[in-house]
């Protein structure tokens, strides 16, 4: 069907419903380039004002899928569940959630990206274990996925190269915002990616790419209605992201800490919502009979988290890096920490050289940030509060400015605990 | 002040006012290839479906005069008034209206552009003319100003190549119709020239871009006050575009009834605006006390045209070109001619050949269409009621294919007759 840019741009413009047809010309014109970026960041904007009705969603997202390879777990004997989160400040859940699914029987592929501004990503959290490498084939991933059962590794350039090239275009020009293409972007890879059963983390609040729980409720519909219409079972948690996951924001600082909650400790949030995530992939994927928080007690969470950094060239054992510089902010007073924000939290990681602010900058493996308390606990006048880590002490000053106002030290009663799951959508 | 290309996007895209600082900082960075288009694009479709204030219109406007040269004519011995028409079909108004205008004692420093669709362009009509060429420099053009009193010419590279730049964009990116970037690119082109009074032709109907009053009005209003702020006299005419103007839409066969018009004939239509639009130039540059009318009938007008055109290199005496193969349209039924739809007479002429697809695409000089009776006229059954011209015979079908439906001939009763100038707006 022979259609044109300007034709399919003018048509959202105006408000008009977009036809399959001219869907599913403008995503594979766009891969091939006879769409140009100046003509897809016009249309991308206009989807953003103008928004795309289920169908148009739906059709995009399979466009996108189609214009890259399909992977296939049918061969694998056992059931396959996969975790996506739109992304968090402290968010290391996939560490310990993906052995530990494995543990129970299900067969977790978790293709995860790197960071990009205040929130981290998965990749940069492992490559700070010596060894470890992101790039495997589809056959390595396969291999993995029947041996050790957990594999935590990077999107192949295969998978909806639409997307991939769409998501580096709105990257630059604002569009980065707009609902349809967010959902169809997480949707057309995870669908593309053949898992069985998917489990989104949809986060809300100042950390997080959504900020209200209004967002967050629309985003989590979508993907969810894109990803049961593709026959993959799923389900969304709306998480909450005002405060940072944990007591840690870096890489190595997290990994640490995910190493605790796999040793059956950690802390009470993290465990609450890895276990909670783990749940609903086993009964996404048919297991709910086993129950994962007995694979975080009897160790075998841990055994598999073992053989999933020694698989991918990584020394379980190895000391992981810690930076050359700390600097420590104490509690201004005596009381109760009454908020810690998620945003405030992320930014002094990010500046402390835990993120990056372009693709390719490198990441500090032993940059970050770690608190000593979580809202609700009582701290004292002077104690430390936080702990920077850097390679360069030149950037504290920047990272003291975003903690700035991002923290309340009052009385116990200003202290509102608020849930850890705001809702749950299937 | 130090921005970047996100930030401008995400302002506007949020429905914030962009600042000053942020509109001289895009507007230059584009222009030196620090904005790239994709970024541009996506800014222009929010400014399209966001909209902007009459500030951010003004400062918009003033940063693409600032991207290249200013004229000046102050050194003339008369005062100078300018037109400019939003373009529709069969609107040569421009070629007697220039001379006329300098035949009552103001200079008319006229830069026009090429056509493109179905509405044609004054430089593609001018250039049927053997031997007359569109380009000058700005000294060419000035000494004709003060020589002759009218010049009718390409605009220069050096003025406000910002927009230059920009109408190329939006034309391949669905973000042509933004009232704010038409009115912008208009007055930004036609302050940075220097005329001390615009009249601004605002053509409303379907053979026009604003197909309706409110729109036009709009576009009109916002013209106006940029103008008026950068101390031109401008003043706006909305018109009528629904019927075409005249007899005629192509290149030479429009040039022939201009001179029909100098030598104080022609269609009343053609007639009646030339003389509407020349009285409000006169006024705008304080000569309110001539009348053009009798210039053309003492033919001061058409000694200028021939001036005019001799001084670009062309014979004011040569043969005009005509089209190889003509094509009559007969009258379907007596009565009266109730309707004639100006969007079909201009893409018939188009497909003739008189127009253009593409810039790099040639025009016909003796392409267009020719029709024997205006709205209101009485026609007989088998009459000629159009004569297609063109080279190439292949383009009838399709010329025929664009007429119909375009005309009505029914009881006298049935004709309703539209004013010609609907408003006046200064």
């Amino acid at each position: 069907m022979p259609h044109d840019a300007v034709e399919v741009i003018s048509a959202k413009r105006d408000r008009q419903e977009l036809s399959d047809s001219q869907i599913d010309w403008v995503v594979d014109a766009y891969t091939r380039g006879a769409v140009a970026d100046e003509q897809m960041s016009a249309l991308a904007m206009a989807i953003l004002l103008n928004g795309m009705s289920p169908r148009e969603i739906g059709r995009w997202t399979a466009a996108m899928i189609a214009s890259g390879e399909r992977m296939d777990f049918s061969s694998l004997s056992r059931p396959t569940a996969d975790k996506h989160s739109t992304g968090g400040v402290g968010d290391k859940i996939t560490l310990p959630l993906a052995p530990l699914v494995a543990a129970c029987g299900v067969a977790v592929p978790q293709l995860s990206g790197r960071g990009l501004g205040h929130t981290g990503g998965t990749l940069d959290k492992l490559e700070s274990i010596p060894g470890w490498r992101a790039a495997l084939s589809n056959g390595e991933m396969l291999a993995q996925l029947e041996s050790v059962g957990a594999v935590v590794c990077a999107a192949g350039d295969g998978l909806a190269p639409a997307d991939k090239k769409l998501y580096a275009l709105r990257d630059v020009t604002g569009t980065v915002p707009a609902i349809p293409l967010i959902a169809s972007s997480i949707m057309s890879k995870k669908i593309a990616e053949g898992t069985g059963a998917l489990v989104l983390d949809v986060k809300v609040g100042s950390g997080a790419f959504m900020e209200t729980v209004e967002d967050a409720h629309e985003l989590a519909t979508t993907m969810v209605a894109l990803g049961q219409d593709a026959g993959v079972h799923t389900v969304a948690l709306l998480t909450d992201m005002s405060t940072p996951l944990g007591l840690t924001a870096g890489n190595a600082v997290e990994v640490q800490e995910s190493l605790d909650v796999l040793a059956g400790g950690g802390p009470a949030d993290v465990v609450e919502l890895t276990l909670a995530l783990a749940r609903e992939m086993l009964a996404g994927a048919g297991r709910d009979d086993v129950d994962p928080a007995d694979k975080l007690v009897d160790g075998s969470a841990m055994d598999v988290w073992r053989q999933m950094i020694s698989a991918q060239g990584g020394d379980p054992s190895a000391r992981l890096p810690t930076a050359r510089e700390t600097h420590d902010v104490p509690a201004p007073a005596s009381g109760t920490l009454t908020r810690l924000d998620a945003l405030a939290v992320g930014l002094a990681a990010w500046r402390l050289g835990a993120g990056r602010a372009r693709k390719e900058d490198a990441v500090q493996a032993g940059a970050g940030v770690v608190w000593h308390a979580r809202p609700g606990d009582p701290v004292t006048e002077g104690q430390p509060l936080f702990t920077l880590h850097t390679d360069e002490p030149a950037r504290f000053e920047r990272a003291l400015a975003a903690l700035e106002g991002g923290y309340d030290v009052g009385a116990a009663a200003a202290y509102a605990p608020t849930p850890l799951v705001i809702e749950r959508i299937d």
